[in-house]
């Protein structure tokens, strides 16, 4: 996508292959800086401290993480161990192990030799694909919005719900949940989205609304809260959000509070779609709620809050005085509560038989 | 309550019967501050500026509001262009219109030169039977817990999910969600309260927490997220909210946020109270989501978060780049997500017929 008219991807190797360039997203939305990561250490890093985030992106960062550490040591040791300290930086997204497996197996097969060569290769490779099925995903979603545009007489704006970031910033380029959101918009579809702010990190806030206000698509943002009365109001048309997981039976683990939207959607008839790319699927699991690890993060993001202060330098309050807090990451929304699943494959219910027929090399 | 080994209610006319003081809502909880209303002015402003709020509170502020009016002027035409004032300060809340109605209705029956008196009688009766009325909500609230907890075994701590804060804060004194807290706390039963922070005010973090650290209750602050996902890992034993405007068919206005959590609570099995003195009930309407206007607060509210700064300083942070974006401050949750109503004379389910059955003065 563009920022002041230069086009960027969140996540790519350098020219010279030596290092990763990345887009910061924790000095986002106030600053637009590029950070530079020039070891596979600090890639893990990157990833935990969540300087890339969003499925997608972690997986293709871990890939081009793993082209680091071939520089530094090509020795099945060495990248076994980097592979492991990729995965652990982040447990719920399946993403991270995807792209880790992938690239992981081609190197231990080939010659350590050979090893630098490859992996530059293959994390090029997976960067590019997540490129191309997110633009799928938005031709998909695209048309999904067309047909609801239409049910509401092609009149007045379509109004989409989403939560957390699931844009542009969220995968090396397009995003999933906001792919059909710009492919909409660019194809003159009146298109309008409700943010999430989505506490505790506020990736609604900071991230989505600094993506659709850069391309000019028409938002507004409100707490977490505030959805289901909007829903409650008919003044959602449509929710559509990310995934970081979801299991072949169609439970899809997101965002924590993107289940809260899912049971309002329900109660209100509001279609609920989830926008992913297949290698957000594990084909391992069927149970979300009772296999996924939903990661726990520091209560701090709880009991603190991060912005720009009257001297527009970044700042945090303290929003409470107990230390008591607790601070999952992710929730688990069960099959029954999707609509459909936006893949870059096409649409389907969120059932195994439907995912199968969209990806049958998963049969068992 | 006590702050600080000092027994405090919310608001109280003071000895010379020539203001009103009230705990200033806006400082806490890094404050703990007494703000001096001398003028009935004052009083619509700390109620529109949310000084002190809470559906029953702010009933109770505007009963000593009035008093100060009679003060100023004992006319017919200026206490009720006063009453007026106070009823506008905030849409949403019934008890407003229930304590100046009532209040206003005795004064104007009586001679001007008698007002005065009148009704400084009048709401300090008003503030009595606020503090009778929520400690008998807290009696039956407690049995509730009782039965809970045993139904558990009796051994681990009862696990209370409260949304926005209805503790003493929020009342004149023992709060209506928080009273059953405070009590069954009080009787030995091991109570654990998760608290929803309540964007984007954070009463929850801010109000709620703030209560239950100073009585020494067990306590965790989650962002407004993470309740649903809470209560599908059994980690929640029951909801308890308050309620700014319930109508005598048993639907519940509270406070944004509040309709996500019953939704939930009811997808899980998870009783979900409402705990309320029957001043909130609006007994002249009977659907929530047509008859009840929702308050639509400064969107400020939510592009700014308000806590304190490193040099514990209260200050605000700026959470967005974008400038749009809406605040309403409440939702509706239909009477079938409602377990129970929890008032002062007694507990009943959320409809009309039992509701009679508790206040049969109110039958049509």
């Amino acid at each position: 996508m563009k920022v002041d008219g230069h086009h960027y991807r969140s996540v790519w190797l350098t020219d010279d292959g030596l290092s990763v360039a990345v887009v910061d997203q924790t000095k986002l939305p106030f600053y637009f800086e590029i950070r530079t990561l020039r070891t596979c250490d600090e890639v893990v890093l990157a990833i935990k401290d969540m300087v890339v985030r969003g499925a997608p992106l972690i997986g293709a960062s871990a890939a081009c993480g793993l082209r680091l550490a071939t520089l530094e040591d090509p020795s099945d040791d060495y990248l076994q161990a980097q592979a492991l300290a990729l995965i652990a930086a982040r447990p719920t997204a399946i993403n991270l192990r995807w792209a880790v497996d992938r690239v992981c197996s081609r190197l231990l097969q080939a010659n350590p030799k050979q090893r630098a060569d490859l992996a530059l290769k293959e994390a090029q490779t997976i960067c590019d694909e997540d490129v191309d099925n997110n633009s799928c995903i938005g031709s998909h979603g695209e048309t999904v919005f067309v047909e609801h545009w239409r049910a509401k007489g092609s009149k007045n704006p379509l109004n989409v719900l989403t939560h957390c970031n699931a844009g542009w910033l969220a995968t090396v380029d397009w995003g999933t949940a906001l792919a059909p959101i710009f492919k909409a918009h660019n194809a003159g579809i009146p298109v309008h989205v409700w943010v999430d702010e989505t506490r505790p990190r506020n990736q609604g806030a900071a991230l989505t609304a600094w993506e659709l206000k850069a391309h000019g698509v028409p938002h507004t943002v409100i707490v977490d809260n505030a959805g289901g009365h909007l829903m409650q109001q008919g003044q959602v048309d449509l929710c559509i959000v990310g995934s970081d997981r979801t299991t072949r039976t169609g439970d899809v683990c997101n965002k924590i509070g993107t289940y809260l939207k899912a049971l309002a959607a329900h109660d209100n008839g509001v279609p609920f779609y989830v926008a992913l790319p297949s290698s957000t699927i594990d084909w391992n699991i069927s149970d979300g709620r009772k296999e996924i690890p939903i990661e726990e993060r520091n209560k701090d993001e709880v009991l603190y809050v991060h912005g720009i202060g009257a001297d527009n330098v970044p700042t945090q309050v303290r929003v409470t005085t107990t230390s008591e807090a607790l601070n999952p990451a992710f929730d688990i929304t069960p099959k029954h509560l999707v609509t459909g699943l936006i893949t870059e494959r096409g649409i389907c219910a969120a059932n195994e038989l439907e995912l199968l027929k969209l990806f049958p090399e998963n049969r068992a």
